[in-house]
């Protein structure tokens, strides 16, 4: 084999988290990439608005990146498109839908003209070396699709997110047929979806929800509130059926699922009779009984319209007794409290709630390990790389794997910015990309790293003390302070004691580097903070973080 | 009825959360309290240890408590303990493993000498107009009771923490033929368990961990580590029979874990055949399939022995490949990113971790649906009061009530601190008292309020900037400063125009200060402040604390 005739995967986001999914793909002096997700930060990110990839790589080979290929329109697969699509120029391409939720997000941040292009399933498209075929997938969004890539090597095939939903709502199940011919020609390298890999047995079909909204909505003699994703037209199209079916008028609240739903009338993926969908100020025209109100806030955000008709603080909606809420959704890992709090509230309300796990209300859109079995089955790939999951996730994966009869050395569980090099009779790891997580806060994109994390941890832990002396230059004597201001430390009307005893220990250190001709700043500032700080401790039990500050007059 | 003829049943703690419970059951002049248990915070109580029920209501009526009554071991009931006693000199009475829990407990807080009253099954104590009578309940704790508090109106039924486990590892099932002779009599008041109110079915019996363990335990070639709550002694004791069954030894690491596993062997409800127990410096003397490790960790503690194991900073135990992990335990909610993290590094490290929902390493402590079910219509109470749940539970669990035929008017969700007065023919939440969290800081009980809790959130999202000026008293006019301090806001040493710029913006607002006349230090300092936060915002989209500081000389 030459020295060319080699395919290299780089995993830029996504494998060793759920979430910021990005996979670069290269042969000689072509990249493509799959996906460019965001990532809602774990809760250590104090302050933290999202995460998204660090694509230094990709920067680094600019004019190698020929394509970014979209599977999806969820956020962890096209949210840092915004932030991408600033620093590089190329062509994407995506199913309609995928592409008119993006087109949506770009305008809001004021991006327009990124040169799309729209494919259908088993469009096949020439970039470079490379021929990409799309292909149809069920997910927990419409026109979802896995990417055969055909390279000069052999097929590298990626399944996106994935579940095998035997009987979807719109009827277009995994498009077995293209695996199966794909298979039969050999598939180099899968990359399988592994967020369900700890799931034993299989993910309900999308089709049960719909069953059990007929039966809610068949008994509930109130108004019916349902929350979900804003993404998961099909879902929201369950309830339009079902509304449609027992006669009543649905009211589509907040704003995230008003563009979306807008979106997919626009393009087609979301169908709705004539006269059904009413404004939110029309409620109060109708029965109880008649209401459908389908809103944002499933998982539990602050600010979304769910949250504020629980806090009783919507400006349209307010719950009433015999008002029925179904959490058609599952908490995000992180958010389950702020879930189990927004439920708490709505019972307060008055609401009967429909949350709790195993009634019906929610499948998920990924896989569990009886299908990704099916699919490892199906695809027999000679490589297999688990993406899309945390580390365990992805070891339960290939532990799937194994147990199929794929050889372990032909698995690889990797990471992010790991480089794996695949010829076609050998394939392993070869080096190391820069790759991690870029933290975006506020206008801020990179700009917070280890060191103010570690501060805001400490001052959400124990809050701050401010120590302020001001030294005459000439002797170094005191001449005002020291005065001590404390933020998120002590209630301050209730320490004075505390406070006045810690400035004569600011004194005492003060006095003690005088008597022992100490005058450099940092030194004195040392003193004064291990000082004071022996002494909070001792008094509160707490460590505060302690700031001394030497004014110069 | 008689004025004095009535009953009033005042929750100070477990209702409308999951833990801190306490229920105060008052007869005329006598208060008997069920239960003393903590909660851990919330992660929006930023830096906040503990939280622990308001008493005000127990001291102020201090003359009238007569006795804290235990339900069984666990922290959510006994942790409050050395708080309350501090405070409040009263007999507690629970049963033998309880007692030898809380005993050592308060021992290491330095607390001895509390008037300890051990009680058995069916044992009846009398307590002023009351006679108490505890009864034999299944929980995920050996020697837990429910409470039937025989009352000149009634009894009063409560369940406390409990599960119907037709095969608990002891054979000591719920006392059924108890609960039908108190149904008989006529049950006035039941206070239900409510944790598992929203779970559908029936909880899985503790045998079936017994079964998982001993597949498990035939499968491993390697070392076995099992995790699970320091106090699930019934758990410990399924890891040492089928660590005996397959000739392996046993040894026990974490303080919690090698305390509770001591106070269990010596009051006999643990029992360890002779030669098992091994020190955990000698299990390199063993082969890998001669060891099983139980320790602390399941809930993914930073500090724990498996989080040192995970992270490679065990004194005794380093994970090798080949070593099973096993997680018995759920995550407390809160805990779930904690114990995802920590299976993800065992994986890393080189172990197998077995951790899935439904494969059998851990089955539940309480009561799912079809239990409370039984439960409700064995007792059939005349009211009925839902206890130990946050908002949802109570009211699934009333709903359930209410499918079984128990009149609405009849059940009573409520919250803690709210006065129910029940007569003979008749119930009705009558007041309030002093009621709620204590929240427990490093020394401090009860110190940080909400205002100290705001500042540390504020300070956790986006940082602190203090800006120091030192004017002179004469004239008002800067000898020193401004100078800038930030923490947790930006990296400062790639922000020294961001920061200069921000000298310059609060020199204006002195200056403006200045010619507008104006020398009140809070106007001044309000003026720095909204200037500097309006550039802050502008440049960055962060809304740091500001804190100006005017020093005079």
């Amino acid at each position: 084999m030459s020295e060319e005739a080699r395919l290299h995967i780089i995993p830029l986001g996504g494998l060793g988290e759920i979430g910021k999914n990005m996979m670069a793909i290269r042969y000689q002096d072509t990249i493509v990439v799959i996906d460019a997700g965001l990532m809602f930060p774990e809760e250590e990110l104090l302050g933290i608005d999202m995460v998204i990839p660090d694509i230094t790589y990709l920067l680094e080979n600019r004019d190698k990146v020929k394509a970014i290929l979209l599977t999806h329109g969820h956020e962890d697969h096209v949210g840092a498109l915004p932030y991408v699509l600033k620093e590089i120029d190329v062509p994407i391409y995506g199913s309609r839908l995928t592409l008119g939720l993006v087109e949506q997000k770009l305008s809001e941040q004021g991006i327009d003209a990124a040169d799309f292009h729209s494919i259908l399933p088993r469009d096949k498209i020439k970039i470079g070396p490379f021929e990409v075929e799309f292909f149809r997938v069920s997910h927990s969004i419409p026109d979802a699709m896995g990417i055969a890539l055909h390279t000069p090597l052999g097929i590298v095939l990626h399944t996106g997110d994935i579940k095998l939903d035997q009987t979807p709502v719109d009827g277009e199940v995994v498009d077995f047929r293209k695996l199966a011919e794909l298979s039969e020609k050999g598939v180099l390298v899968m990359l399988g979806d592994s967020t369900n890999a700890d799931k034993i047995g299989f993910t309900m079909s999308e089709k049960v929800v719909g069953n059990t909204f007929d039966d809610l909505f068949g008994r509930c003699e109130g108004r019916i509130i349902v929350t979900t994703f804003a993404s998961n037209v099909h879902r929201i199209q369950q309830v339009i059926n079902t509304a449609q079916k027992y006669g009543r008028k649905v009211t589509v609240v907040g704003r995230s699922m008003i563009n979306n739903v807008r979106v997919s009338m626009d393009l087609g993926y979301m169908t709705v009779p004539e006269g059904l969908l009413i404004e939110v100020e029309e409620i109060n025209q109708y029965r109880p009984n008649q209401i459908v109100i389908v809103t944002t806030g499933s998982q539990g955000e602050p600010m979304s319209a769910l949250t504020r008709m629980a806090t009783a603080d919507h400006r349209w909606v307010a719950i009433q007794p015999g008002d029925t809420v179904i959490i058609s959704a599952t908490p995000i890992p992180g958010n389950e409290k702020l879930v189990a709090k927004t439920v708490d509230l709505l019972f307060r309300q008055g609401a009967e709630v429909v949350y709790e796990k195993g009634v019906g209300v929610h499948v998920s859109g990924h896989a569990a390990q009886e299908e990704l079995k099916i699919l490892l089955n199906l695809i027999r790939p000679r490589y297999f790389i688990p993406v899309h999951g945390e580390y365990r996730h992805l070891m339960k994966h290939a532990k799937l794997a194994e147990s199929l009869g794929i050889p372990r050395s032909r698995i690889f569980v990797t990471e992010n910015g790991q480089m794996i090099e695949v010829g076609k009779k050998k394939a392993s790891i070869v080096g190391k990309v820069t790759a991690g997580k870029v933290l975006v806060d506020g206008l801020g994109v990179g700009d917070v790293g280890n060191i103010v994390l570690r501060d805001r941890k400490q001052l959400s832990q124990d809050g701050i003390m401010i120590v302020v002396v001001t030294l005459n230059k000439e002797v170094g004597e005191v001449v005002a302070g020291p005065d001590i201001v404390t933020r998120g430390f002590v209630y301050v009307r209730e320490s004075e004691k505390l406070i006045d005893e810690a400035k004569e220990k600011v004194k005492d250190a003060l006095d003690n580097c005088t008597k022992r001709g100490i005058t450099e700043w940092a030194v004195i500032k040392a003193h004064v903070r291990d000082r004071l700080s022996k002494y909070l401790y001792d008094m509160t039990g707490r460590r505060p973080m302690i700031m001394p500050i030497i004014m110069e007059v």
